[in-house]
């Protein structure tokens, strides 16, 4: 019996891969550009300093794909250790890259449209719970962008992968 | 001859449709939420008030789905009008709510891994382009969610589409 699954493929597994790659390598060059203490203490409006919004990030990437491959519920770790700095964060961040492609290679194409209760507490598609790691980090990174600009600091270009 | 186009979908036309248009959903929630006066004037860092950004988006959504429907290259448009204001933002929204919709509907899939000259200026696949439209507007609409915590405003949640 033919399904709706194997249709034309708007985008492959890896080509969104390679898509969300191309983000989190502007992502680093946004925690790269600011400046030492501003990316673990500077913030508008009340909002969380960049370095605490990228501890985010790390808590939902790496340990979400590998939900996704291997099926271990993760804990979404929010924690932040005192003496962080831009060094230790590139440092977790490259960690991230590796271990995200690692997951990555074990996930079967079909797999994408299954359901998935994402960190044990949202349910959604393992497409949709994708897009959402990789659309949550682009709206955090807009507002690294804000703060770049409030500190007089350029940002990386937003179409530069 | 079986062609590497052929594989599972890792995600449908329409899916990522509906993926977008629940994001411009948000986005419109985000233009509602700043007040009037503010929509149009506020800037922190020398970046553009969120009604110019918005222009931006009008510019991109529509007119480039449009080209990737029937081909047609459009302009960049992205004057405003001096006098502007959130109900000709919002109505100009929703037409190109529509306008998306139903170009969207023209679009083959096996399109979505064509080459494109968007705007007869950059360079992509379809599937690149149409990433491009979305992800600029999430990380743009990231831009004014910082200005409305800034204004005092608390955004609509980001996870709500």
């Amino acid at each position: 019996m033919e399904t709706m699954t194997s249709t034309t493929s708007v985008i492959s597994s890896q080509d969104l891969l390679a898509h969300w790659q191309g983000h989190r390598a502007l992502t680093r060059r946004v925690i790269e550009a600011f400046p030492e203490k501003e990316l673990v203490e500077f913030s508008i409006g009340g909002m969380r300093p960049f370095a605490q919004i990228v501890k985010e990030l790390l808590a939902l990437a790496a340990p979400g794909v590998k939900q996704i491959a291997d099926g271990t519920v993760p804990q979404l770790d929010l924690e932040i250790a005192e003496a962080i700095n831009k060094e230790m964060i590139l440092a977790l961040w490259d960690e991230a890259t590796t271990a995200i492609n690692q997951y990555w290679s074990m996930i079967p194409d079909e797999r994408f449209q299954e359901k998935i209760m994402a960190f044990g507490a949202y349910e959604g598609t393992v497409i949709s719970t994708v897009l959402y790691y990789i659309d949550n980090e682009i709206h955090h990174r807009g507002q690294g962008y804000v703060y770049l600009r409030a500190l007089g600091v350029t940002p990386p270009d937003f179409y530069e992968r």
